[in-house]
């Protein structure tokens, strides 16, 4: 057998995190993880899923009784729902703008749907008028759209009219509410939203591991109608709810700690309220751009469409992006990330959501940015 | 929306945990759980990776550089391996004598493999002569067998011989390890084991919510050669493994105060090393055998294939099998199990696992049983 490692005591560095989640844990939430364990069947702890349950329907704003989280990450949240309601051969719309928008095209393909994509230059949103048209051209089961999309900072507007279009098609609405749930206005009873999934570890501040995930009546009867089962026993929406509801049937061991964290993290979320939630992450971003304007950096977002919870400033020419990136870290112990796909090398992220959205944080990046690229200055 | 619940301070009962998993968490293991996070790209945090891979080898007892654990629970890591290894119209033979083979059978169903169950009575093991043939009747791309039934209490013996009939027959050979790994040997090389999947929260003592896994040199050719990708993304393990390594790909957002548990609790493992836990396993199962007999139980499974680390004894007449694990419970916070499909009233399944496998434990289940079934005696 191979020679094992110096086993040191746990110690990673003190990060304090601006990239594009996890976000930082808030005390409360750290020490809520590190409450003795019950069985996943004990009366406490189906207590704890039914406030979970309740919490989630509050930060969806949902009524949808089939509201729980996946027990994933936000990537298993999304092969939950596309999982459940894609059966093969189904015919599925993807609207695709950037690095998740194409993840969902490209995860329905793997459950056997016939997928078109309504493509994008990455950065840019959809107009309700061209998916309308597009959703005229096939009978679609359902259609996929990012609401706020992690790889380009874009926030996509006009959702109630886009579900609206979708169900007079007679196709169903799957969101991507990753980067905005919890860190700005995500309203699944109000716009008709089909089925939506977040995750734990950005606006909401939980540990990474959970997903949370609300599919409404629509969707419940995709299901049910189903000529065969989902494909993923893991992923088994029914079977989960099953387990989560009476009568409590065992379907998988319950992570048992991240729900004591996510717990704390929405008891937090509902402390603080919606409101006031999503107005800190408003002026809390409009605090870092004109700070990073004042850097002389641009945004590629418009500000019209621009994300509050993730910033993505371009990189000022000449730049060495992994070097700047390094130099926060080592230095100032601060994790921004680089772009990806189309905007590898191009474009900063800089997320503020949850615990990590912070008056002190913000003038920390921009302090360290300015040290970093005009050292001269400092 | 509806109203919310009363948010009282996170407070479940302190429960000893006997039952089939979840385990009790060690103290060292629960306060790592609360060390801030870092980012699941950061330099600090791959290098925990890298200490959990080469953990996880050394209680596999395997050098497979696929060696990692899959980002959901236990079932989450059954998925990983029959989602990857298989293709639909695959020949599977399943091994089934227990819920859980019988869930890899059903599994691979749902992954469109042709399934062949080799089907012996809950409780039962099977006789690697018995295998041997029925690989003869068909050509399969693999069999699934059970090292430890959760549902019976049931150790598989045998092992390096099925092996050896499954090669010699073409097929692969994927374990179930969930409830031996890290409490009974388990030795991926030396048995020759094409793939073996645990879980976190049972032997490991770890939180529940990670799936170790492994893969072996004639699992990854397999999954090279397949035709089409494997259908489920989030648990597709080539993906995952090159987040795991370099380049450390994106593929999700890692559930990163998991692997800080799962990191010490491997780390008490490996401090306690393997003989010294198997041995400490052994010698209390032991004596909560003798003290269930001395109680007048009797064991369901014979002593030779009996797993120490989950006991299934027979009810007594006349006992009503919720009322006296409610009792436990509500007078003594204890958690035992009760039998489920063909054994549901029939058996408790008590577990001695990992941090929860300790003598005053066995001591407290054998008053607390002696006191709720002999109340006179007590």
């Amino acid at each position: 057998m191979p020679a094992l490692p110096a086993l040191t005591d746990l110690d990673p560095a003190p990060r304090i995190l601006l990239g594009p989640g996890p976000s930082m844990i808030p005390p409360r939430v750290l020490r809520a993880l590190a409450t003795p364990a019950t069985g996943h069947l004990d009366p406490d702890f189906l207590a704890i899923l039914d406030d979970v349950r309740r919490l989630l329907q509050f930060v969806f704003q949902t009524q949808n009784e089939l509201t729980l989280a996946v027990p994933g990450t936000g990537t298993a949240g999304m092969e939950a729902v596309l999982s459940n309601l894609v059966e093969p051969g189904d015919r599925v719309l993807a609207c695709s703008a950037g690095y998740f928008g194409e993840r969902l095209a490209a995860m329905a393909e793997r459950h056997g749907a016939e997928v078109d994509r309504l493509q994008r230059d990455w950065g840019q949103v959809f107009e309700a008028e061209a998916i309308r048209q597009a959703l005229q051209r096939k009978t679609y089961r359902l259609m996929t759209l990012v609401h706020a999309e992690t790889s380009t900072g874009a926030w996509q507007p006009e959702i109630p009219a886009i579900a609206e279009a979708a169900h007079r098609s007679g196709a169903m609405l799957v969101l991507d509410v990753v980067t905005s749930l919890g860190g700005l206005p995500v309203e699944i009873d109000a716009w008709d939203v089909d089925a939506a999934y977040g995750a734990s570890q950005k606006c909401l501040s939980a540990p990474s591991g959970l997903a949370p995930v609300t599919l409404g009546a629509r969707a419940r009867q995709a299901i049910a109608a189903r000529r065969t089962p989902p494909s993923v026993f893991y992923l088994d929406l029914e079977g989960l709810q099953r387990y989560w509801v009476e009568p409590h049937v065992y379907h998988h061991t319950s992570p048992i700690q991240n729900f004591y964290g996510l717990r704390e993290a929405l008891r937090l979320v509902h402390e603080e309220g919606l409101e006031a939630r999503f107005d800190r992450h408003q002026r809390l971003a409009h605090r870092l751009w004109r700070g990073l304007e004042s850097l002389g950096l641009q945004m590629l977002m418009p500000e019209a469409i621009r994300l509050p919870t993730l910033t993505t400033p371009r990189l000022p020419s000449g730049i060495d992006d992994a070097e700047v990136r390094g130099r926060l870290r080592q230095e100032f112990n601060l994790e921004i990330a680089g772009g990806f796909g189309a905007l590898a090398g191009k474009v900063w992220r800089i997320g503020l959501m949850g615990h990590s959205c912070r008056a002190e944080n913000v003038a920390l990046l921009l302090a360290a940015l300015q040290a970093t690229l005009q050292p001269s200055a400092s």
